[in-house]
Order: C-alpha cells, then structure tokens, then sequence
C-alpha cells in the first residue's frame, strides 16, 4: 500500500464509523455577527463552541491597535524573531507577559501549537523524562515526541498513579518534566495543583502548567490555575495561547527562571518560524491588558458556566466534574452525539461534536464553550433546547 | 544535571564559541519605515535580510484587505479550522491556492512551519519512508520527527548519492517520501526538480515540494521552481508559506491527488491549532493575486539578485552556486562573519548572521535576502560596503 492508498484507506474507515459525519467537522461559517452570533449556511446560530471566553473578538481597544499596527508596521515582519522579526511590540509583549505573573522572563511563539512544542522540545530532550496527564493536548504530546524525551503518561488527573509514577523514576526524576493544564480541554476540569506541586518538590522534578484554557478565566487578574492557587513560586514554566481569551493567534512562555531565555537559541518552533505579524501583537498587548482589568467579564463569564452546567445537569446530562467555560455533555456513542449535535444546529446552536478517538477514553463528546458576552437569554434558550433534545432523543433512546 | 543546569550549560558553551556574538540574534527592531528601510537602535538601515521577496509589506491592497476583514469579522477566529474556525476567507484562500497550481486540492495551515509538519506528519508515519536533503529546513526535519518516519538524508542536490539511498531502499520506495525545497534557504540555490522527478518516478516514490522561499521567485506566474520546470505534473505535494513574499504570517499545502483532503482529519498541526486570524487571511488573498500578476516585480527582483551577486562575486566572496533572491556569502569561520556582519551593521546595512551549526558543513554565512522594492542605488550601495569590507577584513588576513 502506498502512500496515497494509505490515505484512501483512512478515509474509507472514517467513513465506516460516521456514515452521516459528513459536515460535522470544519463546518463553514459564512459570516460573523459578533462574539456570539454567526451565519452558518441559511441559520442565525449561537456560537457555543468557540474559545472566545471573554468575548473580546470585536473589542474595540483590540480593533484599534491592531488597525494602527497594520498602517505602521505592515502586513507581516517577514521574518523569524532570530532575523528582523523582533519588532519592539514582540519585546513590549515578552516583558507584559513576565510581569503579568510577576516572573522574570517571557517569550512569546507564533501559535499557541508551537508555545508547547517549543518550550517542551527548548527543556527536555533525548534521556530526560516528561511526565504527563493521559488527557493532555495535542500539542503536549507533539512537544514530547519532537523532544526525543521518554514520555510517560499518569491517569488524568489521579495523584495516586502519578506518583507511582515518579517513585518508578528512581533518581531520573532530577531531570523529568511534569506536564499539567490548568483547565483540560475535553471537560473542563481542573488539575489539583496544589498536590502536583507537592509531588514535584518530593521528588524535584520541573514543573510546566499549560494554561490555555484557564488564562482570562481563573484568578484574580485571569493569570489561570496559578492564581487560583497562589501558586506562581511553585510552577517552573507557564505556557498559555492568544486564541482562546486573548482572541488573537501566537502562544507564550513565562517563568522566574532567567534560564527560559536560553529557548530562543535552542527551540526549532521558536527559531524557524516567522515571528507574529504587528497587528497580531497589537491586538494580544491591548486583550490582555482587557484581560487583566475584566474582572466583570470573568464574574458574567462564571455566571454563564454555572447557568449552563446546572440546566444541563438537571436536564439529565453526564457532565465533566465541575463547572467551567468549557461544558462537554458525555453521551453514551457517537450516534447519539451526532445526533445531538445536529438537532443543536437545526435549533441555531452550534456546539462542538468530538468523537473518538479525539475525546479521552473512547468518550463521544457534545461540547459547548460559553464566554462573557452570551446573554442570560441566550444561555437560558441553549439550557432549555437541550433539555427538550433529551427529552426526544436520550429519553426515548433508554 | 537538573532540566535549568543544561540550559545553563548550553548557554555557556554558546558564549564560549561567540563572546562578542550578543545581540547578532533577534536584533531589536524599532521601527519599519518601508519594505526595505527600518531603524535599528539610532540607525536608519536598510533591510537586506528579510524573506520579503516581492516588497509587498506594505501593499495597500492586502493593507486594505486587512482593515476590512478586521473589522467585519474581529482579531481572531479562536478556534480551529476542524472547530468553528473555517470562514468563507480560510476556504476560498484553500481554492485559490489550488487553481493557481491548477490542482483540486488546498489545505492553509497557521504557519509555514505548521504547514510542513502538518503535510510530513499526515503523510508518513512509523514503517514508512522520508528521503531528505541534508540541508532541509527545520520544519521538514521536524515535520519527519514528528510522523515517526524512517530519516534517510541524502548530501545536498547530489543526484548520484540520492540515488544510492533509493536502491538501498528496495521495495520500501513505495512507502518514502522524497522532500525537497525550490529555493533552499541557506545558499540560495534550487533543487535539480528535473532528475529528482525521473529519480521519483523509476522508484515509484511520492515527491514533496517546499516551495517557501521560491513562490512568487521562480515561474512565469510566481508558482516556484515547479513553473520554471514545467513539472507540474510529476511533484505530487507542493508546501509553501505566507511569511516571505506574501508577507503574513502561515502555510498552504497543494496537490492534485484528492487525498490531501484527509490530512485534515491524521495531522495534529492542522487540527489542533486556532485557524488564521481573518486579517491575515485577507491580505494573503490579496498577495496572491498581486503575486500572480507580478511579472514586473519579480523582473525587478532578478535584475537586483543578479546586480548584487555579480557584485559580490567580482569582490572576492565565495558564494553560493547560483544568484537568487538569498545571497549568501560563505566566510572562514565565525569570528570573519561576525566582523563582516557588525560592518556592515555600522554602514547601515541589515543582513543575517548564520553561525554553525544553523549553517550546512559548518559553515559561517552572512546571508543577504535582495528584494524588489530595493533600489538600484541601494544595490550598489550594499554591493560597494562589501567590497570595501573585503578589503578591509578579509584581504587584511589573508
């Protein structure tokens, strides 16, 4: 079989297992009305599947500066932060992130992908170890294969087999990474930071959280998990995006190890890529000083999360464990999940469809993300159609 | 040695090979006045080492494309293109991509990087093949990393050596993936498409195509060495990027075989990374078609490539085999490089430093990158400092 049949082949088993998937996936979105409302085909729907958490895509700070910036400074650098692409607005950006969370050193990637796979691939490689969590990003994993460390995973978010783990280590643990998320993508759950970080001191390992999607939305300032936690002495590195709260594209590293700075000669996904175009860094230096200030924002935000997850819950639904922006209603197979998922559609509400093997443990995913700028009514009509979608499917199903 | 004492020790065996080298790398740009002038520190210099090849940074056609997709549809998609990040701009972009190729098949990735990860991880895997030169891009180095593919390199556009490999391969050619470059990035010098392509076919492999720093360079319409070659029809996958002469920032992948289609459901880097922001997807379709219709630029471009490689060439450089928009003069070792480069700096002349082991064979190069927006006068400006340089740096040493 070569290379091309390879593929005929994967397609052909896709198709076998989701005969009518056929446009769940990449759907079109034809227009956009604002954070939360788009055109797909014909329908006026509720966009409930977005990272956009603050709602901060139209702000008109963000607009503005990034308007500036292209009349300034051009379309693109055309170039890497190694040659000409270090523009005194990815500096300015490096040093808002360091002093965000009071650490010494930021740098900034051009995706949030490549903020994983840079920092990761930067500070383990060939006989160091990583640690993870069995439901990390794909971008974790990607980090650890293209490091060449052993990559060894513990039950999502079980202390017990991480530290089984670490104990197997021996005195490899020195040089081992731990790997969490300040909230994990599939269900919106946390890590129990506070225990990790007592794990990795017993055992003086290197600690990096991924708060990609807890950024803007956890803490005080919206520093994430971190904050939550009073933790920020306590975690080595701290990677998070710019397209989810901060509405733009490009990721980041920060840490109080001046040592971080030593990626920039060492991280391919750093150095070969060409760096962020000005409007890009424009409108991420104006979201995140939004981001800081918008305590209302994660107030409405939290407002929103409960709202949902208690309709849902009531309405019968298998949540995640807490509440959170992201809100993934386990269903029993994929039928089901399709099956949800296009009734949403067909009620002008789009959520996420995740099938495995994408979702963790074979699960079949119905995932929405609210963010600060869903009304109550807006939040209240997705509570109630997904009631009466359980009602007519899940309820006659059983 | 704990994960922060090897960055430390890396860091000291960089200053140790380099002690003047601080601030070579990631030099602080200030401000941009123009495609080819911007101020560093006190300096107004001209830029000789961007990867803007047609001048268009500035171009108020994507300019204007930019502003407008700003403001009808915000700073980001947060989310990706598999999400709710497939707008009416990331499709169409895909189609025109494909019908300027005169293919059926698109794919736009977030970043050139991405887009060679993307296409090398979804087409090869574990138990397959990559056939590479050995001066490839990073991005196709990590890009096989990342698939688990087999790494067989051959010497650089050495015919005789790439097909020593291929015989050595047996009947494993029809799993491996040849890869090459239009333009490779350190000296400047195209692949010979015409052998690889016989060599492609007597060993029934699959051809890969990275056309970054040859589209809109090479061809009578800017489609890269595969225009110039007329082999449109032997390359089977074409990857190029938005951040030299389209001036944005991400990739595309072309082809004519329809499975292309499926690497949006195998490959990580498209999958799990938020879709280009809409600005930046607009001023790519805007650079596309200038790019197309570009034929006076890129006379422009050669006119000025030729004058300035002659021009080093009767100064007494070593430089790469042939002239193109990358001109690389090819010094002793580091310490001359260095020299030439911090001249040059101080005569208001911007280029790229590249020390081993960034450079093939240990190499040490300052690397100019010519394009059309230069003008004659700044050519000769350019061409008269390294002259003057070699006399005064080089002929003093030898």
């Amino acid at each position: 079989m070569n290379l091309l049949e390879k593929l005929d082949a994967a397609a052909a088993a896709r198709k076998a297992m989701l005969p009518e998937g056929v446009g769940a996936f990449g759907i079109p979105i034809e227009e956009v009305y604002s954070a939360t409302e788009a055109r797909i085909g014909e329908r006026r729907v509720i966009l409930l599947g977005t990272n956009n958490y603050l709602g901060l895509t139209f702000a008109p700070e963000c607009i503005q500066a990034a308007h500036d910036a292209l009349d300034a400074e051009g379309t693109g650098t055309t170039g890497s932060r190694m040659a000409n692409g270090s523009y005194y607005g990815h500096r300015a950006l490096e040093r808002e992130f360091a002093e965000f969370y009071g650490y010494c050193a930021g740098i900034v990637f051009t995706t949030g992908y490549q903020a994983n796979l840079g920092t990761i691939s930067g500070l383990v490689s060939r006989g160091d170890t990583v640690l993870i969590d069995s439901d990390s990003h794909a971008s974790i994993y990607d980090g650890c294969i293209l490091s060449g460390a052993e990559i060894i995973r513990f039950k999502h978010n079980d202390m017990i087999d991480m530290e089984k783990r670490l104990r197997r280590l021996g005195n490899r643990t020195e040089n081992t990474l731990i790997i969490v998320e300040g909230i994990y993508s599939m269900l919106g759950d946390q890590a129990p930071l506070a225990e990790i970080v007592d794990l990795k001191n017993k055992y003086n390992c290197t600690l990096l959280l991924d708060e990609a999607h807890s950024i803007g939305v956890l803490g005080e300032t919206g520093q994430g998990l971190v904050e939550k936690t009073g933790l920020q002495n306590e975690v080595d590195f701290i990677t998070g995006t710019f397209s989810k709260s901060l509405c733009s594209i490009g990721g980041f590293c920060v840490s109080n190890h001046p040592q971080l700075d030593q990626l920039r000669y060492l991280s391919h996904p750093y150095i070969f890529t060409a760096s962020p175009s000005p409007a890009t860094i424009a409108s991420t230096r104006a979201a995140l000083v939004l981001l800081r200030e918008g305590k209302a924002l994660r107030r409405q935000l939290w407002k929103n999360c409960t709202q949902l997850y208690d309709h849902l819950k009531k309405a019968g639904y298998t949540l995640g464990p807490e509440p959170g922006p992201v809100i993934a209603a386990i269903l029993d197979n994929p039928k089901q999940a399709l099956q949800i998922w296009q009734s949403l559609l067909e009620n002008n509400i789009y959520v996420n469809l995740i099938l495995p093997p994408a979702a963790p443990d074979g699960k079949s995913l119905v995932r929405c993300s609210v963010n600060a700028a869903h009304s109550t009514e807006q939040i209240s009509y997705v509570g109630e159609t997904f009631a009466k979608l359980h009602r007519q499917i899940l309820d006659a199903d059983a």
